[in-house]
């Protein structure tokens, strides 16, 4: 068999969250990173979007096992759901490899599906290599705005493939050394043949600062504040953790955590000796009361404004330990994600309106970007010297503008490929090229099972905008024609006050559809009729287009 | 009676868009602007936001006009639904008094409704002062981003009050004249008692810059661009239009309009003077194909990403005239009104994969915002020297933090208001204070009418999350007993391959709920005995709520 790489990204491209990638030889298949996405506007009342695995599936007898580069969700998140569906021919799970805290923090998730007996999560340190068939992974360390996070050098038939995984160059991070820079560039040195590498902030000039640069203002604000200080962060930002406890050290506050993912991160991160905090510093909401306010620092969970998040909950009055009060200072320490704007926006007006002081990133230095800047990019490329590359982690117009700095360092343009998810690029000794898509859509996950499918959100979508109405007519089965009057029920349309008028009128419209047909035995033609009448009816009368379901009873 | 002022907001605080002011003595009543807001997310189905005018409908006998400060819709687009229900006793309809420019752009919009006959609007001049019963307001030149915008100077029986409008101090519009600080001075050296000031971009620090700082951008690119320059900006934008027009001219390129609410400000700015376009300048769509792509801009419409204007019908290659092609530069002349970035990001992406090269305001000089930063609001105040304050148009936290920059100079905390919609501030010689809350609640335009209320949102938002599902049970009205087995339809609910044993299931369901009741007369009985055995069971099986509907059919 011809040596021969076949790469195909199965989300992460065109599109944020949701990251994986299979990398596949004539012998081999493994998997980077398994993330979930969360639902887009438009996808009413989805919980999760996962990536379709379909195309691993059918490989199943040469799947090698999962490289996951770090311990955020949209790298992790999506393990629960498609590893039941990966069982290899001999009925196991494919092996995850991943650093210690990512193994820590995909653990939490597994224990929580009842899946982590059956799963086998290895931890890898970096500089270590793992067999995966004819290929060999190693795990190079790098920074990002969690510890423990990976890029990954793949040893292929074709060649080394370096994918950077998220990252930034943090030269002073807060916990972990500084990015292995000499390994990168030892593997640039001897040839790398396709860089993948984070496209997240493509659009952004210049460097990422530091996740130092930030302390000495949440320092400041701890000294500062007349009363408690409530710092709203990601659960899974545990440097970020490090540095509250450590200006809450320095302040004389004793910290408090709540939010259930945070606090069950921050005891894990704990327990394995990633955070860092003096005897007596955390403790639990009942001792709260007993201290004055200027003595309390609180992390919590909610920084993008999540309905049923701790802050949110605070801002709504609805917290059961924590009631805002005059004198209280929130601290966003987080940047929006994109569609999260307007919540985030409620969330600090109803912290003012209780009368906190509120901070966040636009008016005060309380956060940095996880992700590598322009210059850092160039850095990155610089250092690796790929003959191709692929821009990963973003939207189009990220990875667009990923592939001009690209270019701008000498990388021919035939070289830089776009891809989108689905498209199968395929490199051999002749060269690389785009041979096809395979079906890489988004797989909806709502309540306990994947059962929700385009055409159940085109309802949704239908149902959302104008409501729905059903025309329930009962019919004589012998002769096929309406007994009595319609009856019409709706939900959603028109409020009371004006609905009774209109469904008065709407039982005739239906009457008098009916009424030209001798036997509407059909049960297809029935329902075009009352539906077409009733929906140009509705139409007229309200420009609306609510969903018309017609009902018959045959008695 | 004794002399007294009461201050009624009725949008405009607390959110985005909607504005409207009511000012009113014991004799007289007269309303600042009339906008109308765009839906926020969760409002499903809604097209438009407007005031509740309820408290101005039962005060008609002493409403002396409508004051409109300038031409956006947020301030001048409720009034076609609005002044119909402000008939005034006589039957007429209450004069609604503007600048020039203003005058056209809502003459266009009661065009659209067929109001234009019955509605008066009157042009009034810069200095010059109207008579509203016993008030009289002088219009005030100020400098926005659209020409002709006016801050108002309203004498009343308790004193001076000076509303701002929507304001940056710009010293070098792009079209009319600068502010008139002199006056504005000299109003508050003769004493002014309260102040309304625009609080849209108060949590930004420093000045906003002027207009001209754009223009030199928008002439790079139309230089550089090899080939069309596609503009997007807002339709009432019309000093923008004029910088594109300008700087077309200087490339030698020509201007093609598009999108319906463009083309007819842009029409109409021509007619009434206020744009400036050489002849032959502007062309029809036609004769586009005759240029070569370097002599073509274009100025168009959905900066916003709204789904069926121009610009995204072009990224969606749903344009009649204009098809994107490699070589087409496309400039967003905007910023993202917040809730937008995700229809916006996604026609940027699409723009990009068809091959257009995309600016924007994040990494090019192209658009500069149109309301007052900290530095001018802090002007304002030093310029007006109001005794009470209260600052209008924003968010919670704008008004906070506005509310703040009029504490650092020195206007004591108990002259600050901070009011939402609805309250109801009065001011005599005892001092001014909230006295108590009145109704000013969002009311929703949907097709045709008003006639959308919370709970048709409610049950939109329940239908939109989870689908229906409608189960139709026939009954013998003389025994009271289901006949034969219930139906059940579902839409938006599961996907159909999951659906065929779960609804049969639920329609063992139904009949068991209905088995142990002999007589089961009672309707209500009926619809809690099928909801909640059937609600119960979807959630156990699905973890999900679709809306339940009990039909029964007596026969």
């Amino acid at each position: 068999m011809p040596d021969k790489l076949t790469v195909v990204p199965l989300g992460g491209l065109g599109e944020i969250g949701k990251n994986m990638m299979a990398l596949e030889t004539p012998e081999d298949l493994i998997l980077v990173d398994a993330g979930l996405m969360f639902p887009e506007e438009e996808m009413l009342g989805v919980d999760l979007v996962i990536p379709d695995v379909t195309y691993v599936e059918e490989r199943l007898h040469k799947l090698r096992g999962i490289l996951i580069t770090h311990g955020h969700e949209d790298h992790t998140g999506a393990l629960p759901y498609v590893l039941p569906k990966l069982a290899l021919p001999n009925g196991r799970l494919p092996v995850v490899y991943c650093t210690r805290l990512t193994r820590g923090l995909i653990d939490v998730k597994l224990r929580e599906h009842n899946l982590a007996s059956q799963a086998s999560v290895r931890v890898v340190q970096p500089g270590e290599r793992v067999k995966l068939g004819r290929m060999t992974a190693e795990f190079v360390h790098i920074t990002h705005s969690i510890p423990d996070s990976a890029a990954l050098a793949i040893q292929t038939p074709v060649g080394l493939v370096f994918h950077t995984g998220d990252f930034k160059f943090d030269h002073t991070p807060i916990m972990g050394g500084p990015p292995d820079l000499s390994r990168i560039a030892e593997l640039g040195r001897q040839g790398v043949v396709l860089l993948f590498s984070d496209s997240t902030y493509a659009d952004t000039p210049g460097y990422t600062p530091s996740e130092q640069t930030i302390s000495p203002a949440l320092d400041q604000i701890m000294a500062d504040a007349p009363g408690r200080v409530i710092v709203a962060t990601f659960a899974s930002l545990i440097a970020r953790v490090q540095q509250v406890i450590d200006a809450a050290v320095k302040n004389n506050r004793r910290l408090f955590v709540t939010g259930r993912s945070m606090m069950d991160n921050v005891e894990m991160a704990i327990q394995q000796g990633y955070l860092n905090a003096p005897d007596n510093i955390l403790a639990s909401l009942d001792k709260m009361r007993k201290l004055p306010p200027e003595r309390i620092a609180i992390v919590t969970t909610g920084a993008q404004g999540e309905p049923t998040s701790a802050l949110v909950r605070m801002a709504n009055r609805d917290h059961r330990h924590i009631e805002i009060q005059a004198g209280d200072t929130v601290v966003f320490s987080s940047s929006a994600i994109p569609g999260n704007e307007v919540l985030i926006n409620r969330t600090i007006d109803n912290l003012y309106r209780l009368g906190a002081n509120v901070l966040f990133s636009r008016i005060a230095n309380v956060h940095v970007r996880g992700h590598a800047a322009q210059e850092e990019l160039k850095l990155m490329i610089g250092l690796v010297k790929p003959k191709y590359f692929v821009p990963v982690h973003g939207e189009y117009r990220h990875l667009w503008m990923h592939s001009q700095l690209a270019q701008a360092m000498q990388i021919p343009r035939e070289d830089v490929f776009i891809l989108e998810d689905g498209d199968v690029l395929e490199i051999d000794k002749r060269g690389a090229r785009v041979t096809g898509h395979t079906p890489a859509d988004f797989v909806y996950v709502d309540g306990l099972a994947v059962g929700v499918d385009r055409i159940v959100l085109r309802d949704r979508k239908h149902l959302a905008g104008d409501g729905v109405i059903v025309a329930i007519v009962t019919m004589d089965k012998h002769t096929g024609k309406p007994i009595g009057r319609p009856d019409v029920v709706s939900r959603g349309f028109v409020e009371a006050e004006m609905s009774d008028g209109l469904m008065e009128r709407a039982r005739d419209v239906i009457t008098q559809a009916l009424s030209g047909a001798e036997h509407v035995a059909d049960r297809s033609d029935f329902n075009t009729r009352v539906h077409d009448a009733l929906a140009r009816f509705l139409y007229d009368e309200t420009r609306r287009r609510p969903m018309v379901l017609p009902v018959s009873v045959e008695v």
